[in-house]
């Protein structure tokens, strides 16, 4: 394994475990058979390294998610892909998500920007899909910013109350919010 | 103003402003005009006072709104009025349900225990509505426990995201919620 995906599993393992403002730094590089000088070599605060997983993480599962979707031509299946992917490749797959945004506060402005934009892309996704079924004459009346925030606020919750240990049931739950979704959306 | 009130007002207002790690009780006490040993009076530990101030706002807005939603024997009066001032008398009003969802797992496990009870009356409240809807044969074929968390996911994750400088707009986005949330759930 590269040097840095180790420390990207390690400290996001001791994130999730103990919070970020709790960890120092000299623990992450303890658990990894590091310096903290050595650690350094690789990040130059524990803020870099906190963006680093942030990007890390996203590229991996919500930006691939993200991709998939906005090729999809049909409204209905761009918001339904994302919804499913977002459910079970990022939200109920394990606490990075939940960490991530719960620290994201803890990141540098510039940082915190440039996650946010992958953040806003999502944002647009639904909301353009949404303007899409309005035009074509599908969609209940409804404000469509909130209408995209009930989407993504129903399944961003999950995080706070979802059991990890029972993440098979991931898909029945992204099932149950999707078709509640649309049936509150779209006009019988 | 009652102390206890005082101190209240002004640690709600500095932990929102600069989070409740980041708030020594010396910052409080000097807000306050107060000594250290002055606040100490009146609460043992930073926790302690959370865990007053998270006690203290549910009394104010969450429980009288659950006291009053308990009352009502329709069920889908009962969700609406739940959902309806959940969102107006707290999310949308101003940060401090952000600030105490988000520092909730500051507290003491025995403290954390008892705010949980009283969310999971809001759970409940709304998991039992949704079972005599289903009674009555109104409901679509869901999960009742992921229905449940639906609507308090698509309300309660508006902290993320509200402009509280335009809390006008909180009575609309209560509607458009509690509106394809009823829509989504039960049958045309």
């Amino acid at each position: 394994m590269d040097r840095r995906e180790e420390i990207y599993e390690k400290s996001l393992e001791l994130f999730i475990e103990n919070g970020y403002v709790q960890t120092p730094l000299s623990r992450i590089a303890g658990a990894l058979n590091l310096t903290k000088a050595g650690l350094y070599h690789y990040f130059k605060s524990k803020e870099e390294l906190l963006f680093f997983i942030h990007e890390h993480n996203l590229k991996k599962d919500f930006i691939p998610t993200l991709d998939a979707a906005e090729k999809i031509s049909d409204p209905e299946g761009r918001i339904t892909h994302f919804l499913k992917n977002y459910m079970q490749r990022s939200l109920t797959k394990n606490a990075a998500a939940k960490m991530l945004i719960q620290e994201a506060n803890k990141l540098k402005p510039e940082h915190h920007e440039k996650i946010k934009k992958v953040w806003r892309r999502a944002f647009d996704l639904i909301y353009n899909a949404i303007s899409e079924l309005e035009e074509a004459g599908k969609v209940e009346r409804v404000n469509k910013t909130f209408a995209t925030f009930a989407a993504i606020g129903m399944c961003s919750w999950t995080f706070y109350w979802f059991d990890y240990d029972r993440r098979e049931s991931g898909r029945e739950l992204s099932d149950n919010y999707i078709k509640i979704f649309f049936k509150g959306l779209l006009k019988d």
